[in-house]
């Protein structure tokens, strides 16, 4: 390649929703792409992505869209993964260079040992961390990843080689690419995205089940809106994330549950100078995160 | 009173902050209110009431303050209410009506009976419900009730005379005015507000708590933020608004605790049909309530 050539001649995107199109849209944006080949199920989601311009070609079968592709980005839902990599497995060419964008790393570490055993060379996972609320090739927008953070979590088995290319691909959608052992991200995300939609879910689930549920909701407000703002995400996708993190999901809600039960008792002792400490830290610590963070932005 | 004439000759405002300073305003702006005395301890917050015409008069004392007035409101921290009524007691009037904009009312009916005990039928407890991170003179606003529920949860002593005169002054402020005894309303926003809050508080202070809480911090992203918006109010009013409504708190924190369990049996079980059945309801639910409700917007 020459630096007037684009980095990608050929790139194959597997599920071309809100994550899969903007990945493909800011590589267009980058022009670091020329052909882009979007591979969907839902057959009006992959016609409104090429006529959005988002992909350049639209497929349903798989080997047509992997052969020779430089890069191949595994963003369908992770419900399908196992089916997708056994489906690609023989088609991929020994240079392809293959990714994905789960929430969860350790299972698609898993099923790439499984599915893609001679291809884990080349096999980089990666979780874009980007909102997800709105879905569809319509959602996809080249700024999603702008100033965000890609977690690479690649196997002892990744090449350097390929790490650099995926690395390369997110850096020019605008994102901070950072990378770290899949185990550790499953714990790192179990904290601090898992368990806040685990709780967000079990509060509104609770508050419905009542029989003077309407009651309670005529009275909630722009607190209870913001706190339960992503319990109104996709349940498939969050049954996958529980099931798939499950451990450590446990681990950081049982975590919780203890802390519930200490501030329990300075409620019940009515300590009134430990919940106010509490309450300060928490709020001096966000307010510090929130000061430091771009993704709190 | 002639419909040419102000609602109010005088009001007299303890606390002229956000939620009492937009009061002002709002009577203000609805031509309600000729003469509006604030008085506050922080003399610097009420020079700036003063100079941004939120209160025509300013005063330190209660018995000035007070006398002549139609209408009192009690607006400043629930942590001053004992001291407030009891000063003000002596200078009341037998026709001023007094009222208070405390997030929690049974126990401001407690110290109403205490400290206030000759002025029952005039006293109408109430509740606002509007955002209050902002703080301050300055952050008033005559918009800030606009479409906002405002809950009264009068005595059994209360006259009716005294809740229509709340009433309408709340209405004039562009709030809809219900009512409810004021247990109900204390079970009600433990639920959808104190807890939430708690859990907010808890789950930002149990993270950084942790020797690594930076690692985690850093990848936190914007359904952490929203989720945990609330944990940046005032430690010092959480904990008064969880020990003034300690009782019902502790009763939702243990309905919560017990959805929480069955949650982790959920998990532990890999119980995928249940956990998708739950979040759908907990999806549906928050989407009927954000379509129907004013206060979600």
């Amino acid at each position: 390649m020459t630096s007037n050539q684009p980095v990608f001649k050929k790139v194959a995107i597997f599920g071309v929703g809100l994550i899969g199109g903007s990945f493909a849209l800011a590589l267009k944006q980058a022009h670091a792409v020329q052909h882009i080949v979007g591979v969907e199920r839902d057959l009006n989601n992959l016609q409104r992505a090429f006529d959005l311009g988002v992909i350049t070609q639209q497929e349903t079968d798989p080997a047509p869209a992997v052969e020779g592709a430089d890069l191949v980005l595994l963003a369908m839902p992770v419900g399908q993964m196992q089916t997708v990599m056994e489906s690609i497995a023989p088609c991929l060419s020994p240079t392809t260079i293959i990714t994905d964008v789960g929430s969860t790393k350790q299972n698609v570490v898993r099923l790439a040992l499984e599915y893609l055993p001679t291809h884990l060379s080349r096999f980089v996972p990666a979780h874009p961390i980007a909102g997800a609320e709105k879905s569809g090739a319509e959602a996809a927008s080249a700024a999603l990843f702008q100033g965000r953070n890609v977690v690479l979590t690649p196997l002892a088995e990744t090449s350097v080689a390929a790490i650099d290319v995926v690395k390369k691909a997110w850096e020019l959608c605008g994102t901070v690419v950072r990378q770290m052992p899949a185990a550790t991200h499953d714990r790192i995300f179990s904290a601090v995205s898992h368990l806040p939609h685990f709780l967000a879910f079990a509060l509104v689930d609770e508050l419905a089940g009542r029989a003077d549920a309407a009651e309670f909701f005529r009275y909630a407000a722009s607190g209870f809106r913001d706190f339960t703002r992503i319990a109104s995400s996709s349940p498939e996708m969050w049954r996958d994330i529980c099931l798939s993190n499950r451990d450590a999901l446990v681990g950081e809600l049982e975590n919780y549950q203890e802390q519930l039960q200490v501030m329990r008792r300075m409620l019940l002792d009515s300590d009134g100078n430990a919940l106010e400490e509490l309450f300060g830290r928490a709020r001096d610590a966000r307010n510090e995160w929130l000061a430091n963070s771009k993704a709190a932005k």
